[in-house]
């Protein structure tokens, strides 16, 4: 991953024509964009690693990995949230972990902690480093010394049971290579968020991550059956069955714990056949209200389709839902995208149905196109972002998810909350928003906002962030679909689950990380 | 509920000539069955409840609410495994909670649980007292006093939401009630667990229940969507959304935590419209591996029926999977069921698909009649039961689930663990099997264990229950499938989530209920 942006380089691309038009009409937005700095050039912090620490970690993981090189130090500084890279196109000092850990399996996880716990070293669960929300922030917290824990050396695709269709991984295997171990054998995961080229499985399941086809593969959660963990209190194995009885389901806690208890070393998955067929189809609803009706009827009625999704008026205008060809929307109304993934014979009849359901809702049939090139572009939106900040435009997303009977409701508070806190500041914004992930009782609306940026876009997205927030919280719906708590999300973290939920979170990780070294400030403080 | 038997009188029928004939063919049992004892007559431990404790109970739900009377305390004294059974054919006195509290609504749940925190009295959360496992055991910890917290008057359906499909219901309202309500909008919640006629929403949900439908409508930890929890260290409500990343899922923390941090007081789930059409077919396979093989099959390609299910060959010989005719067997092989609801359209591939892959992997059709008699006959079992310890038989059942791929072996392992330590105490027994529950990873194992008494049946099933837990967990399944940790399964519970995982537990435990009132002895120490 580039240190400051998204991605490779080979990724970032300048912005079409078409683009550059929008910019200029709907924002008065031209110029250059501006120039980032080599990395070599970053003036960084330096490391707080005690050459004590040092000889105490090589003792555990072996000489060649422990670094405190700039860039393997600069390319763990944080996330990838707008505000992430927003601080680090700033001039002036960075901040980084003061070292980077690379164990190689479990045993050298456990051990890397129990040091960490005995020498004040804070710990930060590094995996593909995508997180939006502050996840992998090198934050010390009562301690001088924090490292990044790389897990990139726990690779392996340690056991297939194709009869049980379930794979267990180590979490530093990436989206892309999980896919490829299993496709040698004629299996798939079907786990594609937007971040799924650079993510990894542990971070899939410690940030409750969901897929762009989870109506029919499921969210990450869902498709968790067992778990290695790895604490500074000791180990666990957690899930003995497909389902169990045997009290509390402790995967739970631990599937959205963020590193703030301890460490996902292997995770086991649900896992299928590579699919035979896949059919893509496009709709044209006449605004969003008659699309999400449509949406609820197919989930409702079950008939199972593996993508679902609806943009709404906006982001339909805008053609922000097929990234290839931005701005050069010709849909009416509301794209809605539906696939369908399996055995010709298996998808037929659901194909229909689901065709039925979605005509009779007031859907119109726009064929197999606009989703093959909505497929086609949807890891490329942010890059997207990166020009875009580039070039002056502050570009963010966030995303809640509610019942269907609440969904109207949040989906106005939310686009308002947005609208005002940003016209506030004299930069009316263009908020879309589309449902990409459907449940028989209810969705998630990730939203998509562009503005012009302030002279100071920390402060002009941290307004209007807090109101988003604010909003989503007072209407009912939970904080984050799909991208955990972090840091960004903890002002709400307790209007979500209460006083009392918070301090049965504390309770664990004080049993758990009785030190605090774990992932300080992410999820609970 | 009877006092030392399952159910309500009329449900008691003697057993068929049939029945009797086959008792003295394989275990030489004949004779009469015991008379049981009048209610009336039964020696119940004095109740230790003090005038002041009863005053301060009084004070909160009022006098009438308040019993310390024979009958109401003596039909609480336990739940209703085999050997709660036993223990009340023993002659003697018998032990029951001090008092019977009936609180109105969860504020008056929560000052319960704060005057009993304060006054040293424990706390048995009571909902339809069917528990298997020991999970309403009178057990006073180390207080002088127990109650029991009877839910009965929490028994409103608070909300309904048709358009979401969700609906919330106090924790006292039984299966039947529920569907009563429901059915007044349209709706099922399609949870029918052998235990559905007494027990409760709210006992469901502490003990992680599912229902004989749950191929189709899910196990009830997957329908809850809300909950509103009592505890001694104040309330929570969690669940704001159909999905959710803000950190770990603290529902599946309550879900199952049987009364021991707290009392579930309303619960909200997911329902569905009633079904438009059943459609019910029998099958026959000619061993159950290959059966196994079929229903894995139907599962995995998500051909969703509503039932899904297999009995072995002792099962299918013995007839017990069609309660109405037992010993009247006429399928050869194992009997495997299947049913589908939903509209007709929605269901008519379904069924076919299905069919095609029972037909592929060896199955024959036996038509509807064998399936619906399943049907008729399901919640019959328990009766049975009763009057086949009158008569000096040992009946019991007991259920474990794994993946696909252990199956076979786990099946195997726990019959032998079954049928070796009560052979060798010179009662050879008759043990049954069914796959009862399907999910694409695996599968439940449901067995019933017969034989004849020896002269202290309670020590008898003892050594047998033991040998078949440490066979389940040998072979790396779960304690249990659906029937949650109580008492009785306590002692495997260090092998299912390890040392660490009850540390975890006992934390959360501290948290909320710091005195240590709530359940004593169940679920954790």
């Amino acid at each position: 991953m580039v240190w400051d942006a998204w991605g490779i380089p080979a990724g970032h691309q300048p912005l079409s024509a078409q683009i550059r038009g929008l910019l200029a009409q709907v924002f008065g937005i031209s110029g250059d964009p501006v120039v980032r700095r080599d990395e070599g050039d970053v003036p960084l912090r330096e490391s707080a690693l005690t050459p004590a620490q040092r000889d105490g970690l090589v003792a555990v993981v072996g000489v060649g990995n422990v670094s405190t090189d700039h860039h393997d130090r600069l390319v763990r500084a944080g996330g990838k949230s707008t505000p992430d890279l927003l601080r680090r196109r700033l001039d002036g000092l960075q901040d980084a972990p003061d070292a980077v850990v690379f164990p190689a399996d479990h045993e050298q996880v456990l051990a890397v902690l129990a040091y960490c716990a005995d020498n004040a070293v804070a710990v930060v669960p590094f995996g593909g480093g995508t997180s939006v929300v502050g996840g992998v922030e090198p934050d010390r917290g009562r301690f001088a010394t924090v490292i990044a824990l790389d897990l990139r050396r726990l690779d392996r695709l340690h056991a297939v049971d194709p009869v049980s269709g379930t794979a267990t991984f180590g979490a530093g295997v990436t989206g892309p290579r999980a896919e490829e171990l299993l496709a040698a054998h004629g299996l798939s995961l079907g786990h594609f968020p937007q971040s799924f080229e650079f993510a990894s499985i542990g971070g899939f399941a410690a940030t409750r991550s969901s897929g762009q086809a989870s109506a029919g593969y499921g969210r990450f959660d869902d498709m968790v059956q067992r778990l290695r963990i790895a604490t500074p209190s000791g180990d666990l194995e957690l899930g003995h069955a497909p389902a169990s009885a045997a009290g509390p389901d402790l995967r739970e806690l631990f599937v959205g714990s963020e590193g703030a208890f301890g460490v996902l070393t292997e995770v086991t998955v649900r896992v299928r056949p590579r699919p035979e067929t896949v059919v893509h189809q496009a709709w044209s609803f006449p605004d969003f209200a008659t699309g999400a009706v449509a949406l609820r009827a197919v989930v409702q009625a079950g008939a199972a389709p593996t993508v679902l999704r609806l943009s709404d008026e906006a982001e339909t205008g805008l053609n922000l839902a097929r990234s290839g060809d931005i701005g050069g929307g010709s849909v009416q109304g509301c794209l809605a995208i539906t696939t369908f993934e399996g055995t010709r014979a298996h998808i037929e009849r659901r194909v229909a149905e689901a065709e039925a359901l979605l005509l009779a809702a007031g859907g119109a049939a726009l064929g197999s196109a606009p989703a093959e090139q909505w497929e086609h572009g949807r890891f490329a939106a942010p890059y997207l972002r990166d020009a875009l900040l580039d070039l002056g435009v502050l570009c963010e997303t966030l995303e809640t998810a509610t019942s269907w009977s609440a969904l109207a409701e949040v989906k106005a508070k939310v686009t308002a909350a947005l609208t005002d806190s940003l016209s506030g500041q004299g930069t009316p914004p263009v908020v879309m928003c589309h449902i990409s992930h459907t449940y028989p009782t209810g969705a998630s609306l990730y939203f998509t906002v562009v503005a012009k940026q302030t002279d100071d876009p920390l402060t002009q997205w941290g307004i209007a962030k807090r109101a988003a927030g604010d909003a989503i919280v007072a209407a009912g719906a939970t904080i984050t679909h799909h991208h955990a708590v972090g840091t960004d999300h903890r002002p709400w973290l307790t209007a979500e689950i209460g006083e009392l939920g918070v301090r049965v979170l504390r309770a664990v990780k004080r049993e758990l990380d009785p030190v605090g070294i774990m992932n300080p400030g992410k999820l609970i403080r």
